[in-house]
């Protein structure tokens, strides 16, 4: 049994996006909740309930995406920034609860991979994605595949450190001058609190640029110039054919992306920095649930041929 | 003909070493000479020679490994922080005056490739090096094999920012605040100087630290500090199994490592965190002769399964 339709669930910060996919990345029936981030008992739940709703007979295998380090030697979310994911091993509760092969998937991780096979980076065979969300997720395609590292952890471009000994990042990250720690959506809303008032967060932040603010502008134009730092750090790294910038906060397109493109132009390496493209993602707030179809087909696909005799 | 021998040809910012390699990465004959920096074709000459005092009839294949970014598709040499090799097709040069298969690598791609096979990372799939010489290369064995980018011009892990709109890069680097700013010998030589006299350099400073000087310890320990904000975030990027830290400057050992990993520790996510393992290189100097010679059997293999029919 070939199965067409697969379950992706994107878990983000704030809201649980699950969707009905495709082998093609086409996204079907779709359902949205809030995200439970009290206890990791809810969360789980609320990702049963999530699967529940849009389960048929047709439904292969599901696929999450988390906001997690995961090791994928046991299919474990090791510890998460912004949810309360620790040390669960969610593939193998996920595969016993639903009987049906289980893909567990750094959430910016499989973005990348939508947006490798069915949005801004079809073609390419070096991509750097960059998630601007809550926090900053990333996604490395290298040499024509998702590079997931010794046990699946890799890929953590949010966690790069920009500023030696600075500020401290998010959550339960000990690291400090973490790009996220600056370029992430929860950085920009602190920043539009100290311009704006308490109420004020990154989407004011955005709107108020769009409409012509000069601190505003300003504002996003420092978060850029720091986004700028660790692209070219990352295009020296990489030789990367495109970087593909995603994400609600990325959503603030070239307030963010011209400034950061004039100090990459600066840290990077020719002939590194001459060959890279820096685009918006294609598939919008859609990607992660896309991805974490796509990885769910990956897992049938593997299970299909180890049982096959 | 499947030759026996190789020469590879490391080619560093002080001298040029040059050495016939075998299969197994094991050096033979080799010769050494000071590195003229004044000119493009004072350099090219010098690597011609190398070569011509090496060579007899079992020679199948030439390697070389530069402090460049290169363009594999046409082998040149685009550009090079500390020798004068600019826009220059090495590959093609040398392979119409020698007649033989040549390879052209970065010398810090070739030297991990030479750790990876026959020196401290030998049965590692995910292996970073660092090579802290004159500046600060670097080295990327990912799913077992060299990563070279979309153009072969990645790797370059001492051009990742560390201190946003920090400090000038050395030579022709435009950038800021990056690694080899603060962590190569030349920036330890730069340090040495300013604590003991213009007459001191990094040698200088490790010794009189290993010596139990204290301000040479808190030198180094500075510098080790900064290496570890660049090994977490390389950490969160990569999930190694393996860092790998070689180059003359390297050899401070201990002094550098202790503090880089104190901070490693802090920047770094787990699992990641918990699985890399921090080691010197195993080959020492010959580890760019060695890889040289290594990705030279790569080219002369190339060409042979080219030639067959």
């Amino acid at each position: 049994m070939a199965a067409d339709h697969v379950i992706g669930v994107d878990v983000g910060g704030t809201k649980i996006l699950a969707g009905v996919v495709d082998r093609e990345g086409v996204l079907g029936a779709r359902r949205e909740r809030t995200t439970p981030v009290d206890t990791q008992e809810a969360l789980v739940d609320a990702l049963v309930e999530a699967v529940e709703e849009l389960r048929d007979g047709e439904v292969g295998a599901i696929g999450f995406g988390i906001p997690s380090t995961i090791d994928q030697r046991a299919g474990r979310a090791v510890s998460s920034v912004n949810i309360p994911l620790v040390d669960v091993d969610l593939r193998a509760r996920m595969s016993e609860r639903f009987g049906v092969p289980v893909a567990v998937e750094n959430d910016a991780n499989a973005a990348a991979v939508a947006e490798w096979k069915a949005g801004a980076g079809r073609g390419t065979q070096h991509m750097v994605m960059l998630t601007l969300g809550t926090g900053v997720g990333g996604g490395l395609i290298l040499d024509g595949r998702l590079y997931r590292g010794a046990v699946g952890a890799a890929g953590e471009l949010g966690h790069v450190v920009i500023e030696h000994d600075g500020a401290r990042c998010q959550g339960t990250c000990t690291g400090r001058g973490h790009l996220e720690a600056v370029a992430s959506g929860h950085a920009a809303s602190e920043r539009a609190s100290e311009l704006f008032g308490p109420a004020a967060d990154a989407h004011r932040l955005v709107r108020l640029a769009q409409e012509g603010d000069a601190s505003a502008v300003e504002a996003l134009r420092e978060i850029g110039r720091r986004l700028g730092s660790a692209m070219g750090g990352l295009v020296n790294v990489f030789n990367p054919e495109l970087i593909v910038v995603g994400g609600g906060f990325g959503a603030a397109g070239e307030l963010l992306l011209a400034p950061a493109r004039e100090v990459l132009l600066r840290e990077a390496l020719p002939p590194a920095r001459d060959v890279v493209r820096i685009v918006r993602a294609g598939l919008g707030t859609a990607a992660g649930v896309v991805g974490a179809g796509l990885v769910a087909f990956e897992a049938l696909d593997s299970a299909a041929s180890g049982a096959a005799s």
